[in-house]
């Protein structure tokens, strides 16, 4: 398998990225397709010790590269040239057999959508983040691509979000639930009710209803369905929070001498318990509803994460999902 | 001044808001009426030592109760002879000067609404919990009430949430943000974009931008404007993510006698922390944009939670809230 990797995109761009890409290189058995400076590579590469492995790395050579603060349009106009866009145009040209960057989720949305094109009856590409819950995780379906949805867009999001855990993060028989103000079916605005119907009546879905997002850290299901604004209200709310508290309670460990003694005693638990909430960890978000497998990696990740968001890159490739979800789809429209 | 209480609204009723309506008539300097059933009050204020304070208070005789189950219009329909919908009318006729239940939220907005009235001016009647940040507090207008909201709407929530953190709990110059997606001014929908531009150009208010809900727990500002709904996920987020955290942290402090030794070490500072970020303890939320106050006391709380509602009650009735947001949206619409 080969998956295409830009190389400049995110915070620690080319330096981890490349350090990411070599080790799933080795360890998971892929091939790698890098899009970006082949001259600014190699130096790095030099510097970190990593010629030899970029030596069996493919470059695709392309100067531009589409920062956070470009306009997400920019794929497909000013910076057509970018690691980004050019990443994007390759895995739709088959030269890859998908697409990894951990640079502007909105530019990667956008050339998923109009680059890799969606799945024939797909409405809209969505961006999933996984988020640890109290025992596992669960996926937020869209967290952010859409602001503006139809009943039809939620039923999908729910729907791709429930093949995704099934296939590739293997749980079994995923519950399904609708971010509201409540648990009854008649709670919510238009949008929320008219999904709740779609969401009841489609066969085969593990729909368990209305979530009320105090119960989703606790276990409420394993895809939460939302319109992209709500979904990026509620991933951002639950980073902010986790960050707060436990700044908190850093406070409080260093409050005085024999606070510091407690904190030293449970130091590894805790930074282990920060580790388990912190969904940086968990290496990125799937886009989902493209021809081809798209993955956002984590835009601060080292490498340790690159080379995660790459395993779960490659598990998503090798799902089959996007057959799956076409086929889904046809028969659906065929009814 | 005379508060009027629900004495059969919560989780607690009667006796714990007895209990709190006692401790708040002695420590607080207010007359306290009551809204329930006679025979009933006075049999738990006889189990609990309390008869003489009863007999200090006046009781408004009804035999129903509204319960959190009742459908929120009942409180106009089925169930107008309820502990609620009696003392709504004897708000409004001004048997006292404001009007706290624990009761169901829903309905206690229908009856600020049409049986105390809006304001002249005011398109929505909104609850707005406070909830803890790093330092302080702030205050999420619209917690919940309005599900659909038009701009003007999220313009008057951010005038009034400005006007009840200086008046009420004495913020000098209230930051106001707006929940949304990014910080830049093109973010976000239709409702958030124009809702940017009203905030913008309204003269007198401190309106910081956009925030993004990372940053809302962390002091991005004094009062988060968002429509009901988004309100109402963000809470429930914020809530979910403490509970859980808190779950997780009390689970590696049980995981071994040394992480035990460690957590007696640090147990009330983080009791205290707990306390802290735990947003019953602020009492309960007011309901803004009826011609009289209307405070909702948190549906779980017991006496010393009553008693704090009731003194946010006072402080928000003493604080001319009301006359003031009628000039200032009178003066509004002269221009």
């Amino acid at each position: 398998m080969k998956i295409i990797v830009d190389a400049f995109g995110g915070d620690n761009a080319p330096q981890e990225i490349l350090l990411g890409c070599a080790q799933a290189m080795d360890e998971l058995g892929i091939d790698i397709v890098l899009t970006g400076d082949r001259a600014r590579l190699e130096a790095a590469a030099r510097e970190m010790g990593l010629s030899d492995q970029l030596s069996r790395m493919e470059i695709i050579q392309c100067g531009e590269v589409l920062t956070m603060e470009d306009d997400p349009m920019s794929v497909i106009r000013e910076k057509t040239d970018s690691s980004m866009a050019v990443g994007l145009r390759a895995l739709a040209e088959g030269r890859g057999d998908a697409f990894a960057s951990a640079g502007n989720s909105g530019a990667l949305v956008v050339g998923a959508t109009t680059i890799v094109k969606r799945i024939r009856g797909v409405k809209r590409v969505s961006f999933a983040p996984i988020l640890p819950k109290k025992q596992g995780f669960f996926m937020l379906n869209d967290g952010g691509a859409n602001v503006d949805c139809r009943p039809e867009m939620l039923l999908q999001f729910g729907l791709m979000g429930a093949e995704y855990m099934k296939k590739v993060m293997g749980v079994e028989n995923p519950r399904v639930g609708l971010a509201n103000v409540g648990t009854e079916s008649h709670k919510g605005d238009d949008l929320r009710q008219s999904a709740y119907k779609l969401l009841s009546n489609f066969p085969g879905i593990n729909f368990v209803g209305n979530v009320e997002p105090r119960e989703i850290p606790n276990d409420a299901c394993d895809v939460v369905v939302a319109d992209g604004f709500t979904g990026n209200m509620l991933v951002k709310m639950y980073e902010g929070v986790a960050l707060t508290l436990f700044d908190l309670i850093k406070d409080v460990f260093k409050k005085n001498l024999k606070n510091k003694v407690a904190a030293g005693m449970v130091y590894g638990d805790m930074k282990a318990l920060k580790k388990q909430v912190d969904y940086n960890e968990y290496g990125g978000a799937p886009i989902m509803g493209a021809t081809k497998p798209v993955f956002k990696i984590h835009g601060s990740a080292k490498a340790a994460t690159v080379k995660n968001a790459l395993r779960l890159t490659r598990d998503y490739t090798q799902s089959g999902f996007t057959e799956e979800i076409g086929r889904i789809l046809k028969e659906k429209s065929a009814e």
